[in-house]
């Protein structure tokens, strides 16, 4: 290998040395209670385990953190990471628990770091129109505040995601394809290094070219380079005049080609979503919809604006969707006929699910993204490899994004064949120039798929970084890059 | 200092150790040959003047690059790194040359590698709405090309620049308020970095969270990090009915009040710029402009979007610029009509420019953005700065980003006084929680300010990053941050 090499390729880094001893986590957790006292400190063992996986996110090993430790302020967990960095203690931060893919799992027991006591707005500046938060604040309840001021914060992925949580995933939802993912909303962020070495990646103006873009390089990390402790996010004027319609096609390619349409119109629609045919009867036989619907494949579209621009976008759409050969057209703008319509989009997935044959079944669900001009393509290849193999599942999907979900549902003796055709899927999107996560991130479950996506100069750039940063990998180890062959992960 | 940082402080990075002697660059050219051919060769001693430095972005020392070579591929670029990293060259990118604050200086001399050859538009795929182009084509000419299928790409800074020198500057313009910057528009790039590896950094999808976010990372980086030899760029449709309204003012804070009004609404203006009292004057004596303009701060306000759209925002805005006491207000769709309104905004740095009272007066400018609430402040306080001293000076601004430039015209005599005061303003722009560098980048002008815009430990992680994936500092060295405390810079 030449000197001086750009890159880290797997096999180069050094192997993690971490000190889990009970002696040396024993010696620790004095030290963490000079600085969070007794009351912020936990070790019992369901929470350890609460924190470490989820329904939604399992983690293949049975380890989890030794202890959390409940920091209140930058300055704690900074103090915190000096003690960990110093004793060579791994650590994971725990927001809102609801991300996917094992982001959240402790690989290498430790510390987990819950920011739950750091969940204050601390300054809304309305005339500038941004917000400086804690990271346990969640996005529904930001908005809630917000909608006092007739302001609005749009990133609305998972109920519950909380905002170190949704920066360390980069994360989105039905708005992104008016308002962009959560890397266009975080103007700056105050991150904690693994030594512990405070760094706030920007200041306050909207517009910057101050240097590297260390607010986008940890937005979408994990928690992986640093530890979010404040965020300024940007807001922005609450959407007036909602309307929402929703329009069945007789097939999704027809439904994508009205969607591209949209796109290429540039028309800002709040949001565009496609729930296929077995997500649609899903929703039909979950009797969480009071409405029955046709059961073909359907969008869900949203719409805000002065009265006659969504009058307007609201025509030019049923014009598109007639070119299209769509089956019905059904649009409304009072509040419960919009709550009504909206419905079957909002509880999709808890139909799915309440589709379970058995209560063990499991589910496993694909985040890919392609460029819009392959997306009914993969959407009908993904859907007849299920059908195909006689298994139960469906498809939805943010399609002004290109970004879908597949979701299987399956029993212990399908699961091979359930992961099988999730891998083909991802395949499928990586051979369509796409990617195998829109939205979810790569955590544990995808970091192979990264390297086929990206190729392994790219894996390895960021390799480089990870352990320029972090050289010890102490910050939520094994995730988006591998640091050892086989972790057992 | 702890073992294992996660930060590269000034003095503990390594010294860069380039060997530019004649022999070593001599048996560099012979390599370099073998890759570009002889015709790919230039060492014309005003050629290497001239990519090292222009009125615009003047390079402090006298030294410039021992040759120019011309790649014609990612390949070649990539070859070419190789030779220099082996020989320990360094090696500075050029595109269109028209950065500024030094970007573009070969402080190190070596290699200036120059993208004129790559050229070229590779791809348009106007389904997917993005296009795959070469470094050294300009937006101006993309916009032709894609004027032609009704798209659009929207980062307009100043005539002549090309992507790689947008990507690198993370640049904008007056569509930023409505479109955003550069960082919005690019999808992926592929980057050569220092010791020649290719990297893509992202696949086609317009959203993604797989992994660190490189192209990020590389957007404003300054060629620092890698040589952008290729690019996916998200384009849009075409912007329909334009409309252009100006609207005079009595005072630049009650102009500086209808925009805030403006942004609150989240009213999607096409462009909101100010002219000050100052440089309408100069429009008027520049006679650039036929019409007769009040002199007084003045909005210069772009509308599009669907007929009624438009005069729904006219209207709007026609309101609001009374609440805030407007002298005039006058609007038009008619396309002659627009070019002689916006003629003013096109011309006001050649009439500030205009305005030298000598032929070697110089022109200095400042970048600042501050959160909108503080504009208008800060604004008056540069004015009044400039006329205490007696100097000519005007401001104009994006003023819906919270970015402006003041522009200074003075004498040798008159230098340190001139620069004392956009010093002034860089810093009352960061005790403001703004930032001194809104859109041009660092450079090699703005380093020691970025360190007291975002604090020793920013500036040091970034310095990590840097030495992480550049160890022996031959890409674009010196640049964005200090890598010797005396560079001579």
């Amino acid at each position: 290998m030449a000197t001086a090499p750009s890159t880290l390729p797997l096999f180069r880094n050094p192997k993690p040395m971490h000190n889990i001893t009970d002696p040396n986590i024993s010696e620790a957790r004095k030290e963490l209670i000079g600085i969070v006292g007794r009351g912020g400190i936990d070790d019992i063992p369901a929470n350890l385990q609460s924190r470490s996986r989820t329904e939604w996110s399992p983690s293949p090993g049975s380890t989890c953190a030794a202890l959390i430790v409940f920091p209140r302020s930058t300055q704690d967990v900074s103090m915190i990471m000096k003690v960990c960095h110093r004793r060579r203690i791994p650590v994971t931060g725990f927001a809102g628990g609801t991300s996917l893919d094992g982001a959240l799992a402790s690989t290498r027991g430790g510390i987990c770091i819950d920011f739950s006591r750091m969940n204050r707005i601390l300054q809304v500046h309305a005339r500038d129109m941004d917000v400086v938060v804690q990271p346990a604040v969640g996005w529904e309840d930001l908005n809630a505040r917000l909608a006092e001021m007739d302001l609005f914060f749009p990133p609305d992925p998972g109920p519950g995601a909380q905002i170190g949580g949704m920066i360390g995933t980069g994360c989105s939802g039905t708005n992104a394809y008016r308002y962009g993912t959560m890397k266009d909303w975080v103007i700056s962020t105050t991150v904690v290094l693994a030594d512990g070495t405070i760094v706030k990646t920007r200041n306050r103006p909207r517009k910057s070219t101050a240097g590297y873009d260390l607010t986008r390089l940890i937005v979408g990390s994990s928690g992986t380079l640093g530890l979010v402790t404040e965020a300024v996010l940007k807001v922005t004027s609450k959407p007036e005049n909602e309307q929402v319609a929703v329009i069945a096609f007789p097939s999704s390619s027809k439904a994508v080609s009205t969607v591209i349409d949209v796109v290429q119109k540039g028309i800002p629609l709040a949001a565009i979503e496609l729930l296929d045919d077995n997500t649609m009867r899903a929703v039909n036989e979950s009797g969480y919809s009071s409405k029955e619907w046709k059961e073909t494949p359907t969008l869900f579209v949203k719409f805000s604006g002065t009265t006659s621009a969504v009058q307007e976008q609201v025509d030019v759409l049923q014009t598109l969707a007639e070119k299209h050969g769509r089956e019905s057209f059904e649009s409304s703008s009072e509040p419960e006929q919009i709550a009504a319509l909206w419905a079957a989009r909002k509880t999709a997935l808890w139909s799915l699910i309440a589709q379970k044959r058995d209560p063990d079944d499991k589910f496993l669900g694909s985040d890919t993204a392609v460029p819009i001009s392959r997306l009914a393509e993969i959407i009908d290849k993904a859907n007849a490899k299920i059908k195909a193999a006689g298994l139960l599942g469906s498809t939805l999907g943010h399609v002004g994004d290109g970004n879908f979900h597949t979701s299987i549902l399956y029993g212990e003796k399908d699961r091979v064949i359930a992961e099988n055709i999730i891998a083909d899927i991802r395949r499928m999107g990586i051979e369509m120039e796409g990617t195998v996560t829109g939205e979810h991130g790569v955590g544990l479950a995808l970091r192979d798929m990264l390297e086929l996506e990206l190729g392994e100069s790219a894996v390895d750039m960021m390799r480089r970084i990870k352990f320029a940063l972090d050289p010890l990998c102490l910050l939520n180890c094994d995730k988006i890059v591998r640091v050892e062959p086989n972790d057992g992960q």
